[in-house]
């Protein structure tokens, strides 16, 4: 909640804290003496919880730090070194990770997407041209699909549509490992049909976001068939991403999976931001691009980016033209109805 | 503290979450809005105070969230792609960081330690070997002298010996590097003499420990001539190291560094584990090496371990021979009296 | 040449193996001692020659064994950690070389190129759509352009491009780089305006290639300014790129810049493929574009490709629709007249 | 030969050209126009050439350009990311390749040798303390071994010593590889009992070694069962060391492995050099270590130091004390009777 003398801020999800279950948590076991290293009660119940939303009794779950440190490491753990990872040109790891996917050796392989997803027919094609390329030993060989569950656009897959990802995948011997750092808002919207059991069946890998969703930090990794990665532990410590006090990571996850928590804590959010959307739409502002989950993109001039930069902080997306940008409005699991009615009121 | 059913824990300094202080912070800020990765009032306000601590108002300082990604981090952002990094054989970074450092493509050059510590004459030996060597061109150059001050095995640098091996440092354009894990632990004992303005003084860059030293996680940069890494915020994003929700590190040194926390959080912890190293000696148990922090390093035979670890959780180091091991009992920031006196029972 | 009964081969320009001198003098020397990794005196000859010929008296110049490995040993010795290489979409570092930069640890940074050309406007408008990103410290710093010259299509750069791109460079501190993988047939073709000299004074750096250029293996690294790479020896032997016998290197360079061979050692592969070139269009088949080197690129059809495969090896680039496809014929130092003849014979 | 007027140059086995029957089919292949990156007649008959000298008709076998350059690539295709490569401290890997095996990521995990040689008990007692020690997920993995046949100090492990470093490794899940730079001199050596299909046998990979055994350059690696290295060709290619023109390394061992000349071309290398010994002896300077194949090490005083450099060009190899160095003289495949006899004159 932002006081009225404040400036309202939109710009993005990972403005406050974390769930108050999860303060209150820390603070019932602050003094309880527990190992290291994930090895902790608290880590195993979030792991057996997870286990148990994902419909996966077998999986392994990790739980590291951050966003982009736990793709560089997923990515570095399932793919050989000549290989590389197949991701839509707006991905997270083409674009926004300073390089450390090819800090660990690998290329990042991008192909145009569509509103930040890329198609079933995308990848078959990319991959069958591959194949057909009488060069391609010469070449990065494709060893791995890299998805955003909801996108950097805030889109979403249909279940329909990772299914059919999915077959490609596997048909072609790729990997397929999804990015869920906003995952709780995927699964709160109204528009959502892929639940965390589908991304465990039709997934190799995927992370279910904390840090974006409810948590101070922290991102579980989920590894249905924990065979894929032998020694995950200690490929975890190599890329510094091993969490001493691990019991830090898996409080937050025990909360945020106890009663079933994740599946809801981002329905205000993406309700707030439905509401955000329409009254853009009423007042006359053009969409970038409709998505259905938490952050909204729309397109403003300057005229009106100055004006709404005076009361309220959002991000600038990409400059479209000499006049005019797309923008972006993000709300949160932690935004009040009394900002998103202040704001709508400044549109 | 440690219930009267519960067994005892001497394994590790890192057995319990935080100063109360910190919880209580992040409790009152949970939902005030702050910007991530750093640009948050709480990170700005503990890097004045580890600025002031450290009597070096021009140094970067940055908060990481572990140790080993912290030295991967730092240890490449401070070597040219040709160089390698001078480590006593029992270095952190020699051992047990799982070849974090050779992943970022650096050579570990161990020397051997005297009970951990390096000294300025074998450092000096080893580089003018190196210039003498007529192949040296064909080897790795090397490019910094990392200590860890206390060091692995408790004990510490002195100011002279420090001073000592900065001047070889700096005659030799190497740059010296301090992991400070636990540093709390040596700036708290009485046979201390190096402060936090000695090493900005003396070091190229050092770190600042939280996790081990009242914090849940987080390690603090310090760089006190900023110029010698440029675009650090870049590099720690491309280690997967930058923290969205800065504000958690910053809070926990925010609150670590007001009122001078941090120089006597690890008072107790000397205090016990000095009196339980004068209780093993009164009891017979030889010590492996003389600490004066918070790890104590004794030798016991296979019969006293079996008869310890019934009651006591504690770490074996090393097997000495076929029935002798090195023992250590690490104490903590939130050992308790009662905890210390019922192991003295024990020993 | 071809005998009769052969088949024609124009599939690239690396089919032969080396001018007679080199052979000539490999025989006279092949007893003779001398010092390993370069320090042989037929190395220091040739890097004298190279010197004079660029008319840069104080230039590093470094033998390696090829192409892949010359530009990532480039590279990693002219980038930092944390930056990228600018390169056309058509790069040969961005398509062909199987992730080596990516190996390295550096992003590629692609633009799309005219004719496998960048302009200056390109790379300016790149670094500064960078430059005005907010978000750019989450991203990859470009740190250097990468040109081939001529480009992996057989175009050049004019003076007058490649003096823009150098000022854009430099204005933007970025490295320019070029890959003269083909220089010989640059500098042959009666359309070029630059000459080594140039190369010399508007780049930080570049490659003069010998393996597609006359030599059995070999590429001369020339660093106009030596201190932009300390430690350059180092560098190259820690890339497995140091040559033990540098005299089978040295004596290669030696012979082609003896008399300023290598500046007509192209000539009459360019002749050749300008008349390959003119048959074409004269028989109807499209260009694909048109290039004024040694490698020439038009449109078959199906029928046309499987008339010609029968009777000459030449390349199919690209699939262009369902029934064509840009096809590529390439001439060398070493293709004959006759051969010529009886290709155009065919077409 | 060295003429009268030179100075004797024993300082390595890399000062000559190659031999003879190399470059005459150089001469005679110069102008056949052969397809690139190994792809040629006269690879695909060395090939098979090595592929019978070493009963391996199912092996895969690869020519690269040289030493480091094979090594790096060897162990970065046969580790995986969190694996370390076990090497005697005085191991080529260890020393003398400027961190390459680092800048690949892999730690060199280092024993004490004796002579250059480890010890089956050595390993096996090595990967049992790692093995039993509680915190080995923090450590590097020992993922392989890597021996030198013959060592840096030109020894040699017998064949019931290689059988059991091979059951050691086998049994532990280690891949054996054997670094064969100067193979040519251990197969020579009247002392040697292992032969090529021994190492075929025993070994998951070796290779066999070119440039210091009578070749310009190459070595060739030999992957007996070569479902070990899946996409070889595109690792090469990768770490930047696939040779364009593959005839010049083709060419070099289809002569090498012509009426298997390589198992002789070291013959006289080896005698001489054991001349050279016996003569060191006799004249009263102490063996450094004793060794039966090119290289002899001796002791020498700073006097005898100076007298001999004057006249012979050696290596120094060590600094022992004061007044004393561990010196080198080296023989190759073209060393001559005469430089030898002038040689032991002048000790």
């Amino acid at each position: 909640m932002t006081t009225e003398s404040e400036k309202l801020n939109f710009s993005c999800d990972y403005l406050e804290g974390c769930h108050p279950n999860i303060l209150q948590r820390l603070m019932q076991t602050n003094l309880i003496k527990m190992n290291g290293y994930g090895e902790d009660p608290c880590s195993k119940s979030a792991q057996d919880r997870i286990r148990k939303a994902c419909g996966a009794p077998g999986a392994e779950v990790r739980f590291l730090a951050g966003g982009t440190q736990i793709n560089a490491v997923m990515i570095d753990a399932l793919l050989a070194s000549y290989q590389g990872v197949i991701a839509a040109e707006s991905g997270h790891v083409a674009v926004h990770e300073a390089g450390a996917i090819e800090a660990g050796g690998h290329k990042v392989l991008t192909l145009p997407g569509k509103d930040g997803k890329l198609s079933a027919d995308a990848i078959r094609a990319f991959v069958e041209d591959f194949a057909a390329d009488p060069n391609h030993d010469h070449e990065v060989w494709p060893g791995m699909v890299y998805l955003s569950q909801p996108t950097e656009f805030g889109t979403l897959y249909s279940l329909e549509e990772l299914t059919a990802i999915s077959k490609v995948c596997h048909d072609n011997r790729l990997v397929l490992y999804v990015d869920g750092a906003r995952l709780a808002y995927a699964l709160a919207s109204p528009e959502n049909d892929v639940t965390l059991p589908d991304l465990a069946r039709l997934c190799d890998a995927f992370y279910i976001g904390g840090t974006k969703c409810g948590a101070l930090c922290g991102e579980a990794a989920v590894v249905p068939h924990p065979e894929l990665i032998p020694h995950f532990f200690t490929i975890i410590k190599q890329h510094g991403a091993l969490t001493a006090k691990g019991r830090l990571l898996g409080i937050q996850f025990d909360e945020l999976f106890r009663d079933d928590l994740y599946l809801h804590i981002g329905g205000s959010a993406v309700l707030y931001a439905q509401e955000l959307k329409k009254a853009l739409q009423e007042k006359g502002y053009p969409l970038y691009l409709d998505s259905p989950t938490n952050q909204i993109f729309f397109v403003i001039d300057s005229r009106q980016r100055e004006r709404l930069s005076a009361q309220v902080e959002f991000s600038i997306f990409e400059k479209l033209d000499a006049d005019h940008y797309a923008a972006r409005l993000a709300t949160s699991w932690a935004s009040s109805k009394e900002d998103v009615k202040r704001l709508i009121a400044l549109l």
